[in-house]
């Protein structure tokens, strides 16, 4: 029952693609993540899916139609349920995430994961 | 379908404890408001209010117990359902709300609402 610092957070692990959960909010969970180079071409059929970068620059592809969303620092976007998407920081950034709770960071369809990306609903910090 | 600045969303409008919804995920709402000064005591029955300060300080005075939460830029709070709580912000703070689609900002159960403000689900952007 005490406020969360997000750097605090941020700064209490180092796994890139790993996302901590913050706080619960009903049956959604609030992550932040350490992101640098790629993550996999995933979709989540169910759930939308929120961003915020809290730091650096966060580029999503996106297919039907196949584009590029780029993100600043201070800027949030809201990938749709039934979107294939692929986020990318060739710089690294620091995100922060609304989803349900049960969510896989690899969605519900995949190509391959890589083995620097974590298949997880989010850690506890 | 283009990522939305906070600051912009934040720059469009200079109503206090007035908050626009900037996106939308699932069935919840991403709000932002800038806040001066003190809102109500309120208690949302069935549902969690996540709160993320962008910028100032924000207090969250909760009941049972009484207490003060004090939050400062970059520092997250979630106030449980059914907690009456009452934010306040003498120096005056900017925020990121996550809440279900429909929460009103005076909640279920309310003091009396000073004109100041405003009842609202949300405006959009």
């Amino acid at each position: 029952m005490n406020p969360i610092s997000l750097d605090d957070a941020l700064a209490s692990f180092d796994a890139l693609w790993s996302p901590r959960i913050v706080t619960r909010v009903n049956d959604y969970d609030v992550r932040v993540a350490k992101v640098r180079g790629e993550h996999v071409w995933h979709v989540h059929d169910d759930t939308d899916e929120f961003f915020l970068v809290l730091d650096g620059e966060l580029h999503l592809a996106l297919r039907d139609p196949e584009r590029t969303v780029s993100l600043a620092k201070g800027e949030v976007f809201t990938v749709p349920r039934g979107t294939f998407h692929k986020p990318s920081a060739p710089h690294g950034a620091r995100i922060l995430m609304f989803e349900p709770t049960g969510t896989l960071t690899v969605g519900d369809r995949h190509d391959e994961v890589p083995g620097h990306v974590d298949a997880t609903t989010g850690h506890e910090l």
